[in-house]
C-alpha cells in the first residue's frame, strides 16, 4: 500500500466481534468506555453522530477500566518514543470504544476518514509520525484497508488535558442506521 | 446528560430570535459580526458553506462592535482561568454571529458537529477543558441538546493570531436551504 | 470579496489543465506528488476519499521532485516571514498534487472546504494569518472564488514533522465520480 493509493470504502463491514477477536490476536482489548474523573463534567459528547457522520472528541489514553491512563508527561522529556507509541494505541482504543458505545456495533463504521494525532511535545522532539504509526497500522489491521485507511495529522502541541502525552481526535463515516 | 449519550439531531430548529432571547437571559448578546483590523485582508471566508455543511474559520474573542477583543496574552501567565473562560464565550459568540450572517437565520442550524478549542497556553497550564466548558454549556443552553451537543477538542498551542488567549474553530450541519 | 460573503460552490469546475496554466502564469508548478524519505512508511493515506468528501493529511512543504523541501526550522527564529509564506505555498502545491493524484483530474473538486495552517512557531511569533495569506490567495486564483474559497485556521504549534516550518491539512468536497 502506498500513501497515494486511492482506497474508497466498499460495501463490506467489520463487526465488533471481529474487531475484538483481532485485538486479542494483538494481545489488546477495548477498554471500558472513557469515564471522566469524579466531579469532572464536560458539556460535550465523546462522539457526536450527525446522520452518517461521526465526530469524535479528543481522546487521551484510557486505561482498561475507562479511567484516564496514568501516563502524564511530555514526549521527548519524561516520555520516550515507545511509551508515546503505546499511549497513542491506548488513545485509539479509547476512541474505538467510544465509537462502539455511540453506534451500537462497529459494523456501522463505513470508513475512518481522518485521525488527528496530537503530541504533548518537549522542545526539539519532532518525530510525530512515529508516535502514531503503530496506532494507524492497528486501525488498518482491525478494520481492513477499505474501512481503516485514514488521512492523518501528527503534530506537537504545547499542552494537552491532564498533561496526557498524546491525544487523538477523529472523524468517521457510518452506514445509515437501519430499523 | 452523559458524554456517552447518543444525541442525534432532530427535525426541530431554534430561530435567531430564540437564540437572542436566551442570550439576554444569560446577560449576553451576539456581537456585530467580526470585522478585521483596518488594512488586514484574509483571502478566506469566516464561514464556508458547502451544501448542508458549514465550516467555520478559527475565531478569536470578538468585542460587541465586531472588533477583536482587547484581551491579548497567554492563559496561565497574564490571563487567568475565569478570564480565559470569558474569552472562550466571546469567541463562541463571534462564531455564532458569523454563522448567522452566513446562513440568514440560525434556524438553518441542524447540528453543531464539533468545536475545536485552542488555548494560547503558558508552559505548565493544562486545564484546557475548563477553559471551554462554559462556552460548550452555553451552546447547549442556546440551541438545546439535540442541536447544540458537539464533539470537542480543547488543547494548548504555542501561539494564536493577534496573541489572542483562545480561538474556536467549528463545523456545523445545516438544514437544506429553501426557496 | 469580504470574509462574510456567502460563496456557495457552483456547478462549474476547473480542470487540471487550467490549474497548471494558471500556475505557470504565477511562475509556479505542481510538484511530483509527495514521496516519503527512503525507509519511512506511514500507514495512512495522503488523501482519503469517502464518497464526495476528500480528507487531506497534513502536508509539509514539498520540493519539485516530491521530496520534503529543505527548509527546516521555526518561523520567527531561523525562518522569516517571506520564507514561511513561500513554504506555505509549497505545502499547498503539495496538497493540490496529492489531491490530483487521488482524484484523477482537478475538475473533480467542487469546493475547498477548509485549510488548517500550522506554523512551527518560535515563542513570540503571532502573525500566523500572514504566513498563509499568499497560499489562500493562490488557491482562490487557481480555482476561482466559488471553488477556491475556504474556511481557515492559522495557528502556532510546538513542533511539526521533520521540523518543517509549516504544515497544511485540508478537506474538500468533490463532484461525484462518473463512469
Amino acid at each position: 500500500m502506498s500513501q497515494h493509493d486511492a482506497i474508497e470504502p466498499a460495501a463490506e463491514s467489520v463487526s465488533s466481534e471481529t474487531v475484538r477477536r483481532r485485538l486479542r490476536e494483538h494481545d489488546l482489548a477495548l477498554p471500558t468506555p472513557w469515564q471522566l474523573p469524579a466531579g469532572v463534567k464536560i458539556p460535550a459528547s465523546f462522539v457526536r453522530v450527525v446522520g452518517t457522520r461521526a465526530f469524535v472528541s479528543g481522546h487521551v489514553p484510557i486505561a482498561p477500566d475507562g479511567s484516564i491512563a496514568d501516563r502524564a508527561g511530555r514526549v521527548g522529556e519524561g516520555i520516550d518514543l515507545p511509551t508515546a507509541q503505546q499511549a497513542a494505541v491506548e488513545a485509539l482504543l479509547g476512541v474505538i470504544a467510544s465509537v462502539e458505545r455511540a453506534v451500537g456495533d462497529l459494523e456501522r463504521v463505513r470508513a475512518w476518514c481522518r485521525l488527528w494525532g496530537m503530541v504533548n511535545a518537549a522542545n526539539g522532539f519532532v518525530d510525530f509520525p512515529a508516535v502514531f504509526n503503530p496506532a494507524s497500522q492497528l486501525l488498518v489491521d482491525l478494520f481492513g484497508e477499505a474501512i481503516g485507511t485514514h488521512a492523518r495529522v501528527a503534530v506537537g502541541l504545547t499542552g494537552l488535558p491532564w498533561n496526557a502525552p498524546v491525544e487523538i481526535e477523529a472523524e468517521l463515516e457510518l452506514h445509515p442506521a437501519t430499523g
